[in-house]
């Protein structure tokens, strides 16, 4: 099960991306995901089934694809002034917006969604933190500061915070994600 | 979705759980897990469907206790003589039997079994990994040699790994987990 990434639709196919996501929005209101079907989309966004199955090859990858789209954030992470506030302000963030339940419902689904070690949309959610965290490094460095590397800080804060919401029981503690950073940073 | 845990079963509720997970296991080797439902694991276990109910709730939570229960480990990580060396072992091991395809369909069972935040057997798989460790720190400090925390080796070795299973769409480099106790022990 994998979402085709890099594809780039225009036009008719654009078209259809958007409307099979607004539908599976507006049925995610409405019902509990595991009543989802591909017939209940395709009807609600006036497409052939065969349609969603020739792009998304099964439910489980639209709506991993869905909640990917959803997850995407549109704000650049502020500046602080300093990477240490910039990765605090950011790590916090993050560990807040996973942590509610819109991004657990989002992990979720990215996770049923994607092969373990298979890639796809679960891929894609770590694609986007990276490139977030890519951006605070480069301001760091634009700054003549040190930095480490995007992967460090994925390895040292992004995978504890994943880790303990995943397989923990318990809540995680608000000021954790502020600890890895420090934690990272000290390492330096 | 949970497993009952703490549910120390004896006598007929021990034989009932023995005789359903051979079914499982049993059915596992037959057919596609997704074709597996809680009324051919009863016929199989020559229960009552309600007695899965009672016990398990769901199909996907007998999955995930079954899966569990296959990744018990019967032996303890080997004594190297030096906490290095014993966490080199257990995280290289660590990292290739997540690796394998049956550590993958455990991840794969485990995650669907469990609620994202919830407990349940991802906890426990998280309770196995840490008890481990904890062996292995007990006997650096019979040693008298100093000992990160089982959390810090969670953090440090064991989440970055499975982070990157998860959500990576590279394989594992196979040194990986052991550039990850260098730094926990650098660190230190």
């Amino acid at each position: 099960m994998t979402v085709r990434e890099g594809l780039r639709p225009g036009g008719r196919s654009a078209r259809i991306q958007e409307s099979v996501h607004e539908a599976v929005n507006a049925l995610l209101n409405e019902m509990p995901r595991d009543r989802i079907t591909v017939s209940t989309v395709a009807t609600r966004a006036n497409v052939t089934p065969s349609t969603i199955y020739r792009r998304w090859g099964h439910i489980d990858s639209l709506l991993a694809d869905v909640a990917v789209n959803r997850f995407h954030p549109e704000s650049l992470p502020e500046d602080t002034g300093t990477l240490r506030g910039d990765l605090e302000a950011w790590a916090q963030a993050y560990q807040e917006e996973m942590s509610s339940a819109p991004g657990r419902a989002m992990i979720r689904d990215v996770l049923a969604g994607t092969d373990v070690g298979g890639g796809g949309p679960a891929s894609q959610c770590a694609a986007i933190a990276r490139a977030h965290i890519q951006i605070l490094l480069d301001r760091a460095t634009g700054r003549n500061d040190s930095a480490p590397g995007a992967y460090d800080v994925m390895d040292m804060v992004v995978a504890p915070i994943m880790y303990r919401m995943l397989f923990d029981d318990k809540p995680l503690d608000p000021t954790f994600a502020v600890s890895r950073v420090n934690i990272l940073l000290s390492a330096m």
